[in-house]
């Protein structure tokens, strides 16, 4: 019987979160303070964030212990499982070899669970009664709103309104685990009620929820914020993935040509890279990382490297990223994980450095890769992931053009189960390709704060 | 860090399925062939099935090797997980030990790729172009759908019109895998166009759907028929859950004192017990063995040991099994997959040889236990699968009450990514319990042929 599983038992579970900035050449751009433009200090982020989390957004530390009920609740579905995928290589004809680690297999079906449990926990430690948190595809939400179950946290999503339309199974999940979904933007905070003003039919976007989630913990002291990507401590809980993988790999026999993700914020994609991209950094790895993004919304493909805000409403911190501008709200494309304006500073840092690469996929692309994946290997795919199939695929037949052995490791981030009408629509010939929004992202661009 | 998974590397999954036929006490009634009322003999069944598949069902082989090719695609999902559900062990204060094997985490979702895919491959093999089934909450359709991608088979759903308009997204997955569907009763059958003549609202029922999907194999010579419980072969072919269960549990170093399960066909149920039954009839084990049924469809609790027809245009040959008459049917409960009149001929028996007992549960007490679970254990269970839980949280509970310690295993048999509808009209109070339908029942019983 031809190996299709490399898994590891519970025991393997890493005992450390791998910390990429020990081993940066050059070190991230500060974090500067939205009123004073100086670099921030732990203080300002206490309203929104507990203690623990907020010393791990700036930790130079390799390595960052993983707190015993933390690894315990992950072994309800990790080390997630890493799979040769057989059937579609020969689907492909392809002389190539492709491995996806699949983090579909957490009960809330993505890889989002890895930081929404330690998020949870260090807020439950802390004190926190409450979370307040915003969603796109609703994986994140339900992921956030399941480890609230687990600790006793009451959960309050804002979803963006196009998700919340197109996913009301995903809402449901949500509630069935107790938490409370809105759709955002919402007439419940200031920074939706000023956005409804100005475009009352939006699809909303995760910079405008994140305005509302934000505004909400500041204003109540037992509530705390909790974001699903983008920021250096979310990204350093991800590395479970890539620290696994690692492992797996080696119990394959083989070694990555070509590391592959999709990215929206960036956290699966840096938690599968970032332990590959610092033994890239000490000459241990010499394989292509390669970041997938939409055609629509492409952060890091078109997006200028500069200072920016996480949201549409101004309320957080500037950050150093690729962004297209806070004030661009994405095309509606069924990706909703991948709507978002900006790039994790932490991806864009090592972008920057050339550690890593980027390309885009329209799409109709990214659907049809996932059909094809999906009669080939069963496992039916989220939105998002598509993409990152899509250049899977891609790469695996330019080996067969050229003849060429190739190893390609991707991270499938989650399923698309709660993704059905996409795929409907999809089918059904009712989706659309869109032309990169030019005219939107120069506006958004020249609205960038002068900074940096 | 305290045990949760109890898992089996790719080269455990078990190299023959167990067939409890070899050590029945009491060898099973025969199949009667719906026209002479005599025993049917291979050919009989030949315009449905492979002769593999025809042979299995009559085997008393003690152990059948699972085919080469069977065991590869397994290995995408088997050995599937074996959880210990500590965290709803502790949400219940119970002394009990609660097990739980986990069939959710096949790419379709459920224990059924366990067959399709064994049938997929026989029929292949044997030349077969096209498979017809039927489906009722999708699992099954689905399941086929995905063994058909692999293998390169077409295939044809009828899908019971309650589930159709309820799971629009089970459906969109039957389609993405490539499968075609159609709401049964469908006008595309003569048994369909009498059912609609007859009951132009109905709902309708796997064993209207069976006898759409029977009558187009039968006419077809390049298609046979896919049946995805009921069956011996079917029933055999899940037996690698209770083999790898019996395994896991070691692994564990615990013994059932009760083992549970869901029943509508029996196959899930047959699945994880029946390698406990053969030990039970050979004097090692002495656990308490439960199905669990929906009080709505109660055939083990409420109907009549005897011949009847598998489907409701009785196309089917004639078996004995605890039936509520094969006309009757069942109120359009949500969990979709328990509304079969009949019961599993080889669950029958076991049940009559007093091997297993039986208990039913009403819907509403089944979702909130499916909702205590998820907010626990993190993962959303199939509306069948909440049945089994609400017998194992209720035997927890008698352990609890009681004072005892008491191991319980019982099989989780899918997630309820599909089944989102069932849930928001749960939360939203709009669902029912059902009482007994004793008339309808009693109207069905007295039309039993006069056979056996």
């Amino acid at each position: 019987m031809e190996t299709i599983q490399y898994n590891l038992p519970q025991s393997r579970i890493p005992r450390a979160w791998y910390n990429v900035l020990a081993d940066l050449p050059k070190p991230m751009a500060p974090t500067l303070h939205p009123g004073t433009l100086q670099p921030i200090g732990p203080d300002d982020l206490a309203p929104l964030f507990p203690m623990s989390l907020i010393l791990q957004e700036v930790s130079t530390e390799r390595e960052i212990e993983i707190p015993g009920p933390v690894r315990q609740v992950y072994a309800q579905w990790r080390p997630s499982p890493l799979f040769r995928a057989r059937r579609l290589e020969k689907a492909l004809d392809t002389p190539a070899k492709i491995y996806y680690k699949y983090e579909g297999a957490s009960p809330a079906g993505s890889h989002k669970p890895n930081t929404a449990v330690a998020q949870a926990y260090y807020n439950k430690v802390e004190g926190t009664k409450r979370l307040s948190t915003e969603t796109g595809a609703g994986q994140w939400g339900s992921s956030l709103a399941m480890a609230c179950a687990f600790f006793g946290l009451e959960c309050k999503v804002y979803m963006v309104r196009v998700s919340y339309d197109q996913k009301p199974y995903r809402r449901a999940l949500m509630e069935a685990f107790g938490a409370s979904v809105t759709a955002s933007p919402s007439t419940e905070t200031e920074s939706g009620r000023a956005i409804l003003a100005a475009h009352p039919n939006t699809n909303g976007s995760l910079g405008i929820a994140i305005s509302e989630a934000v505004e909400v913990a500041a204003k109540d002291p037992d509530t705390k914020y909790a974001l699903g990507s983008v920021l250096n401590h979310v990204l350093l809980h991800q590395t479970v993935i890539g620290q696994e993988a690692l492992e797996q790999m080696a119990l394959a026999g083989d070694e990555p040509d070509v590391i592959v993700g999709c990215t929206g914020g960036g956290s699966n994609f840096a938690g599968l890279v970032m332990p590959y991209v610092g033994r890239k950094i000490k000459g241990q790895c010499g394989a292509r990382i390669v970041a997938v993004e939409p055609a629509a919304c492409p952060s890091l493909t078109k997006g200028q490297f500069t200072y920016d805000f996480g949201d549409t409403g101004h309320l957080t911190p500037l950050v150093k990223m690729h962004t297209l501008g806070s004030t661009f709200i994405p095309p509606g494309i069924h990706a909703g994980g991948l709507r978002y304006h900006g790039m994790a500073p932490l991806v864009s840092h090592v972008m920057d450095l050339g550690l890593i690469e980027a390309t885009s996929v329209q799409q109709l692309d990214a659907f049809a890769a996932g059909i094809q994946f999906a009669r080939a290997e069963g496992i039916i795919p989220a939105p998002e992931a598509n993409h990152a199939i899509a250049e899977a695929i891609h790469q695996a037949l330019m080996a067969k053009e050229e003849g060429k052995e190739r190893t390609i490791l991707f991270v499938l981030s989650g399923h698309g189960h709660f993704d059905m009408q996409s795929y409907i629509a999809y089918q059904a010939g009712k989706l659309e390709n869109y032309d990169y929004p030019a005219e939107e992202i120069a506006m958004a661009l020249a609205g960038l704060p002068a900074v940096g």
